[in-house]
């Protein structure tokens, strides 16, 4: 066991139609004025918008309105967020989405407190020492991003998809309804599998030390997505196999997993964001392609594990046995699992990596993970 | 999944020697007065005292002392306690020691704040509404206070043992140095791994929802805490089995395993209360007694949980199995599993009923366990 600081101070309400007291919830932490951030219009469209609007009038909270927040969130959009929140003297960011939207919402937090450029936090050149309170409403569960101070964002200048984390930036109050996620298409909820399955085995295959609860607790997570993916494809509106996905994908980027572990890294991240960033595919679509990858190119770095990963979750031997069927269980949801599924052409394979390896200086595993390596990588997708 | 708020905002830090910084971390936190609370004196015994008055000292920290506090903690001490902090003014409470001297902290830190007698918060008759911040540095993984707002204490007069719940009384900040629970002998090791695992099954058996999420988590506790307690026994000083137990039990009830079930209720608490307020027994030693005999009692009303138990953490099939499977595991590691062996006479079974019934009454399961309910569960220990 590896020393760990655990804390992770955001409360988390889930449940049926917990979205109409949010306004509630927060005028009891004093806030009074608030940038609501959203996407691109289908919160509109199925109401949700209406009654969030409606509860934060009815408990008095004044509001400005940032919408059009995409998928691999737009740096530029943030910044648009931080000038409505110094021009109209907000206190607080209330993100109503997936991933994406709530991520905007930390890097706007955390930018409306800095006098420079947001982006110096993103490339290490300036700590977050404060954040305005965040709050968040989900409609989708991949990032766990509900109940983490992590925030991913894309230069769209640069086409760097680069990161920030840190517990100021964790929401004070999520909202989990799974209703709320009932109409992810079968292709999103296929990617959000695969993101939340990477963020668990990320550091379970790379950690320095492997606890066998640790280990546990990860596999509890992959075996309950597995188990609930299955059942949502084919019946997207059990209401008990939604909550069960998005509570395990809320625990699996938590802090949970990983304590104790010495944290490992994030390799399949790492080059996945240059995948999304260069060609805008799902984050989730980039991961399922890269894990697989990575596994068999890994897989004799920590054999003992990956021989666990296969009995534990898929009652198999080897580790080549698990990986396959990772790799097969991926492309029986619809994920795919080579580049060419996702129409990105194989001679572009030099510049992905150099693009990651950009990443992988700044996450202090450059050494490890030089551009011919990454390049190799990417070979077995 | 049925709703639920998860809202744990205690910090962890885990591993060795990190003790030593407590009076660092709780300056930080703006605390100038404390009540420093401990037990009988072994912290004194083995160096830990002084390291942490040291710490304390060299943070600039003044503080009373309350030593003192044993097992089954009396309402007397808190009593003791709470008039301390009123007549010094102190600011906080740190407790220094196992699960009797932290709920005895967080009592006083609750008394400390309210102008009537704190025993009106045990027996509702008043709602917790403030509280000092409390602190704790772990000596004994069983009870989780370390991550929980629960606080369990015996009024000497009366003989109950009633208890307590708020987010108020979660520690701020708590240590756990796996090196600290090192001496703890094989019998009280034992009487704790009962004891975590109580805290797993009693929701797991009686929830009126089981997420198979919820189901994993509690399986892999339970397999973790008898794995590491045979890992233990043999060697005390394995520093990794040590923290995975102490982790395991930290997770055991801090709000996790039983989020999204419903909650169930705590018979096996409700029935051990009485047994260790009326025979002073170490509540571990109690709850090994009534776990196998309210199991024998309550499998039919739940069988197909009780067979998962079964498959899922002894790889057996039957509920008789599993119970059998867990009573003769108790029985191994050297906690009592008959009233015999813990010198309590048969004969006073209607008494510990009665005094059980009490608080069944005040947990809202009275109708469920009237006392001959009760007697007759005690009859299968």
């Amino acid at each position: 066991m590896t020393p760990f600081t655990y804390y992770n101070p955001t409360r988390i309400e889930f449940g049926r139609d917990k979205e109409n007291n949010i306004g509630k919830m927060i005028a009891e932490q004093g806030v009074e004025r608030l940038l609501l951030v959203y996407g691109t219009g289908s919160i509109k469209k199925n109401g949700l918008y209406d009654r969030v609007i409606k509860s934060l009038k009815t408990a008095g909270i004044a509001y400005e309105e940032l919408d059009g927040v995409v998928s691999n969130p737009l740096l530029s959009r943030v910044q648009d967020g931080i000038d409505l929140v110094k021009s109209h003297g907000l206190q607080a960011v209330l993100g109503v989405g997936g991933g994406s939207v709530v991520d905007s919402a930390k890097a706007i937090a955390a930018g409306a407190l800095y006098e420079g450029e947001v982006w110096d936090f993103f490339i290490n050149k300036a700590p977050i020492t404060e954040a305005l309170p965040v709050y968040a409403v989900m409609t989708l569960a991949a990032t766990a991003s509900e109940m983490n101070g992590n925030s991913v964002v894309m230069n769209d200048a640069t086409k760097q998809k680069y990161s920030i984390a840190s517990v100021l930036l964790n929401p004070k109050i999520s909202i989990i309804n799974p209703d709320l996620m009932a109409t992810v298409t079968n292709a999103y909820l296929a990617y959000s599998a695969a993101d939340i399955i990477a963020h668990t085995i990320e550091v379970y295959f790379t950690a320095t030390d492997h606890p066998n609860f640790q280990s546990r607790l990860v596999e509890s997570i992959i075996k309950t997505v597995i188990e609930t993916t299955e059942i949502l494809l084919k019946n997207p509106l059990d209401y008990d196999a939604r909550g069960e996905f998005a509570w395990a994908s809320t625990q699996a980027l938590n802090g949970l997993t990983g304590s104790g572990t010495g944290g490992g890294s994030f390799p399949n991240h790492m080059i996945e964001h240059a995948l999304s960033a260069l060609f805008n595919i799902a984050h989730g679509a980039g991961l399922s392609i890269v894990i697989p990858a990575w596994m068999k190119w890994y897989k004799d770095k920590n054999r003992p594990q990956f021989e666990r990963f296969a009995k534990e979750v898929f009652g198999l031997h080897t580790a080549e046995e698990g990986i396959s069927a990772l790799e097969n269980w991926f492309s029986s949801i619809g994920t795919p699992v080579t580049l060419e599924e996702a129409h990105i052409p194989r001679d572009r394979i030099d510049e992905i990596a150099e693009n990651a390896h950009g990443l992988a200086v700044l996450w202090g595993m450059g050494e490890e993970y030089p551009s011919e390596t990454i390049a190799r990588i990417l070979q077995n997708g």
